[in-house]
């Protein structure tokens, strides 16, 4: 259970069997750095290419296919002040005869909002000429990470899978434990796209882009299988599909927590369904990026 | 600014232009009845065919099409202590390949799960053989409201459109505005389709089924056009799209809320669109009717 | 087995329960015509309102739910030299990034091409000021017909279910017999939307809309049901399905061709899914009214 | 314009930027092998494992990403007598509803027909104890091939995208010649995946799979960008959009069509829209894979 720093001198726009950073045994810490989406560190400097650029991949000895990697997100929190978002809805996400109407940017136009982040104060305000002033708490999360995909694949870090990836999901806050498929040896974690804040279904294209201070604890459970990442918060036990169209999400997700409640809760069949029936809710990760993202919950205490 | 007790005798079973049972007119209230979505009343009693009967429809006078219809639902609250539910998830909500593996019942089962419903301890306890005890907290709504649609067009209360319908939807509770564009003279207004509770999406086919008495208030708002029903409650605004796929319902729901914060909230398109980017949450309404359910959420104090 | 000559003198947009204009019986042959989408008839004369107005609806003698109606188009005849068709692609058909690229139409442009319909030498020749000379042969069809909806529904004639309606699918030519369910007494035939000529997919919102002479027989099959539209031409059998998204329409036709093949042709389930399996086609009927359409078919000489 | 013989001695289960086995130049011609999708080679030994292995890739001097890669398929031609397809419907290809009627294999079932291919007969012959004999002629064709991805990704041959990848389209058959983006430096040709015919969609979630010989000849475009895969016959053109769900493949295939129309046919766009909206075909390439291929078909003679 020892405790790594480490500050990345390289980054991946790939996740992928990439050659480990460093190697971790079940319950070690690591404190690192993630830059931002557009490849900025703390510092705003421009360390390497646009494109969620990826801090690792972090070997976990023992890991092999068919287990799971849990890994526990124990701070994620904006290590500069300068954040930056979309200023227009994404053209998918209207009606196809309103896309003609959204605000799109002039040729010279950089379209980006600014946004001035403090942590101390939790807020992030909008710095925007055209706009008046929008202050909004703070709620830092990562937009893309997870473990290497099977086959040997290294897969855009635009996308998302049954390997984690790009889930713009604002729930992978401070606190959550995720749990991800092991699909080659090592599990090869990899972390980055980090937003201050982002709303549901990431519609703008960004969260708040920001880089970030991580810390996280990974623990590895042999022999235990699942097909799509899993989370756990104080108060929820939730489930990610990511795919298109939305519906297919929800198909994944769903799945994934009924052979949850009845694998490990013990459950039966007609007991999971019946109560989630009632009781489950759905978060729109994102509606953006190439895989979409919904996530299914439920309440703890039902448990 | 009358006050109706309406006490239906027949039902419909598609909402379309029927003969009114009642004219009303702006600020008027009415206090009635629904049954359940299987046509049994407050006694228990089958009084009319299944298939999320009506009650209805209310003629507004001087609603004409192009305006908007606000009806708010000032009391939904269950006349009996039966209610039901389905106990499966319907096989368009998990992968495909997962659908043999769903509980499916055997030919003589009722297939139901039934619920004693206690409106003075406002719960809802699971009576099933096979299942252990389960009580939870009500949250009465109606799943199946809304106004004629278009070119004398009667549809089955089966599923939805921008005249509302089976939308399903857990947020359509006691004290919501709710809006509807009006669409034939009269607008004609039906109701029905109570649940004491239910989870996001209606995975199961139903919440659990019960009738209700309610009161609803209805006031018109003359030269108001909207596109697809608006909902407010004291913390909220929302939009609702109901479509198939998923990401059709979000593009409906998130294109009438762009255009409400521009045209009543007065906000430029850059500054509606920067706030949703990263303050919008989407709820699943339903993914079970012909039509889908998405609603697309802004918190008030943001405006 | 009676010839009937039917001249309508009003038209509906929707497909319901209206009055019969004509009650046939088994066997027999109608001679009618059908107005464009816009309301004109064969003399340019505007009618009745634009929206597919529907000839009939005829009533079919002992017709009853359960029971199967055939009807084949014997005849569909341009009556007139003027069609006329969209001229930009719409916006659900292209990426939503390139939307903005269409050719979108000046507030002031009628927006249509205008064709000139030559049946005696079966073509169709495009007169638009802009663009060069085009001369297409012609392949008249319907675009919206089938019958009343279940639950005494009446359902807009721009969109399409089980019961037919706007499918807008090219292989509605002369010639085919198409196969209908029944589903309220007497059926309730309804007819129009006739085109001289259409793509697949309906692409540009219309195929080349004209008044037609139309000509029909039809057959009772009393005790045979089936769930969606069914044809056959002399080289294939095909199967109908309406919904959104296209991959739902294929869910539809593909499960209606498997029962068609195990239930009438007699073929074994894994014998008549090997088969679909390398010999299936598939048209894409319309992708741009409310439900889209997929067409799954067969060659005749493989059964 | 050299002639290469290439025996391939290892294969690759993703498309990626992988060692070249060979470098080409502008006008070269390979004749070569492809193993069938279970790594089985003509002589049918398994000579690697299973999962669509590719031939390749084959680097072409100067090929720059912005280049257009095009590929002619001279000759696919089976190279042994066994082939073997799916026998059951996938179950995201029906209703979801039926999926319980498919006809499951039991456990120890190999769930695989077989097939006796005869090239000089030009037949492929069903060998299957519980079904009657069906001999149905050769289409063969590649169901895999395309050109490195961006991004140094490796994508597993089970998927599709801009890059090309497991379209599984029965229009890639001997004469056609293809086009491809050039993502990466010498564009990293792969192919394999042969099926001695398939039907539209692949819904058995296979074709006839079949080692080929194949001979194909490349041919580079400076400076000519394309975003999806396009095609040629005699008498055809067309474009290919990878994705899901359906309609997202036609919504990339119509706006490449679009392009190609208006950028090297000089159509201006009403007069490309005006003709697409009436001859325009689409084919259903595959809806088993986890991109599904739609393909958008225009006639030669049109332009």
């Amino acid at each position: 259970m020892a405790l790594h720093h480490f500050q990345p001198d390289h980054y991946h726009v790939t996740i992928g069997s990439h050659p480990p950073v460093l190697r971790l045994h079940d319950g070690d810490r690591v404190v690192t750095t993630t830059v931002d989406a557009a490849g900025m560190d703390g510092h705003g400097i421009a360390v390497t290419a646009r494109g969620n650029p990826m801090t690792g991949p972090f070997f976990i000895e023992d890991a092999e296919p068919g287990d799971t990697l849990a890994v526990r997100l124990d701070r994620i929190r904006p290590n500069r002040t300068y954040g930056w978002s979309g200023v227009m809805i994404a053209p998918n996400i209207v009606d196809p005869s309103y896309v003609p109407a959204l605000p799109w940017p002039a040729p010279d136009d950089r379209q980006r909002a600014e946004w001035h982040v403090d942590v101390a104060e939790n807020t992030a305000s909008l710095v925007h000429p055209a706009v008046r002033p929008l202050t909004l708490p703070l709620s830092p999360m990562l937009g893309c990470f997870g473990v290497a995909p099977a086959y040997g694949q290294a897969i855009s870090t635009a996308t998302s899978g049954p390997y984690g990836g790009n889930m713009d999901y604002r729930g992978f806050v401070e606190g959550v434990m995720v749990y991800f498929p092991v699909l080659v040896p090592g599990a090869l974690f990899h972390l980055g796209d980090g937003h201050a804040l982002q709303g549901d279904g990431e519609i703008v294209g960004t969260g708040i882009e920001i880089s970030m201070d991580v810390e996280f604890t990974v623990h590895l459970i042999k022999g235990s299988t699942i097909n799509w990442p899993r989370g756990e918060t104080t108060d929820t036990i939730f489930t990610v599909g990511n795919a298109r169209p939305l519906d297919q999400c929800v198909q994944h997700a769903t799945t994934e927590m009924v052979l949850w409640l009845q694998q490990e809760y013990g459950l039966e069949p007609l007991a999971a369904q019946i109560l989630l029936g009632q009781c489950v809710t759905y978060d729109l990760g994102n509606m953006f990026d190439p895989a979409y993202t919904m996530v299914c919950k439920l309440s703890r205490h039902l448990l």
